[in-house]
């Protein structure tokens, strides 16, 4: 099908999902670009497609409109467009645990959000727990900073209170914090843990702390702190060895 | 002295410092925020001061003005201004040939520029030598970042040619790179380095890796490659211990 229309009403509702709560609503989501729909096909989200030209490739059982420059323009969130958007499904991950849990507190900036998820893929931890108040998942900046490693991931949104019942089921929790804690080298890697991150401000919050098996920091010296993606990367890459 | 108009040639002055060319015309660029202004007072770059209210412990020769929160909103480049502008001096950094020296080729985003200058401070690398087309230090998003980092660091601009140079003064040029390179944990860290961090899509150019002494990689699985600020910390981290 052909749409050339901006005014067409699946290209309005299309440009409805950019809000937070009608994707909420809706189950749905929107992402941009061709290395993004490869992702997304391989995980079996992808809802309807639309381009400015053909697609190779594409499952047949996939709806896909063809749209003008100018729709494009309107549905796309980029400056220049990458020529193919596609409407993916939200559904609630099966959420596996196993030994390598991250829980993410209160990360709020939607580009260190994408760069932690893009990360945790990268060194195998594909179980990621999100505080509530952390920034939407479903957010542009945050699924072009994720490079697709969103639909390799099972995410849950939890609030910081379950990690009480992980620690019942033999979990550490290993928190990041600048006080009263060990070096990185110095910490030891149990059988099964829950690394926890924090907010960009604040850091982890108190509660979690006081419930930390073990707390830990990354050396740095003539600065107060590391960006958080950053502080991810040492530490799970640390941790995958 | 008190400046209430937007309208005022010293505002309009300042405002057209978020232009790239007329920051390299004027040798000065914005800062935003007591933080940032702290870290900048200690380089003792601050040339003028623009605040919303009084400022405690600033030294009595940097200009003070005051202004009101129309005109803030005006030289503000932030959504909610933090009540402080300050413009900084350009000077051509004194560069210090230590030992580790970090090269940045062709460094695209600000946000990850901003990173890597945090996280390079952090591991003790003062002097960073940016390729001639990577974004500007100045760039608003660069320096809310860095964390003040700049102000502490030896930064120069030098065509990726001046690695030929640093070569025959026996620094080793160490490249990432995803083929033909050595784990990370097999590099040998010699004396005096080099290391190279490269584009956020192409990686670093040929011509720096033909002329690198080691090729490193660091190994990630289930996706492509990692976000270079996030790339940066793990090596930095590593090559610091």
């Amino acid at each position: 099908m052909q749409i050339t229309s901006k005014n067409n009403e699946k290209i309005k509702a299309l440009i409805r999902l950019r809000d937070n709560k009608e994707r909420e609503e809706k189950k749905a989501f929107l992402i941009e670009g061709l290395h993004m729909l490869e992702m997304a096909l391989r995980s079996q989200k992808v809802l309807e497609v639309y381009a400015t030209s053909s697609i190779d490739n594409l499952p047949s059982d996939i709806p896909f409109y063809l749209v003008s420059e100018e729709v494009m323009k309107k549905i796309s969130h980029l400056k220049s467009p990458q020529g193919v958007v596609a409407k993916c499904q939200i559904d609630e991950t099966h959420f596996i645990n196993t030994d390598k849990i991250l829980y993410l507190d209160h990360i709020s900036d939607p580009g260190n959000l994408g760069t932690i998820l893009r990360t945790a893929l990268a060194f195998n931890y594909f179980n990621i727990i999100l505080s509530l108040d952390c920034v939407s998942i479903y957010n542009e900046k945050v699924l072009m900073a994720t490079q697709g490693a969103l639909f390799s991931l099972n995410i849950i949104h939890k609030d910081y209170q379950y990690l009480n019942k992980l620690k019942e089921e033999n979990y550490q929790i290993i928190a990041t914090s600048l006080h009263d804690a060990k070096n990185l080298e110095e910490v030891n890697i149990p059988l099964k843990s829950v690394i926890v991150l924090g907010n960009e401000g604040q850091g982890v919050r108190k509660e979690i702390l006081s419930i930390a098996n073990q707390k830990v920091f990354i050396p740095i010296q003539n600065i107060d702190s590391l960006n958080v993606g950053v502080a991810c990367g040492i530490i799970l890459y640390y941790f995958n060895k």
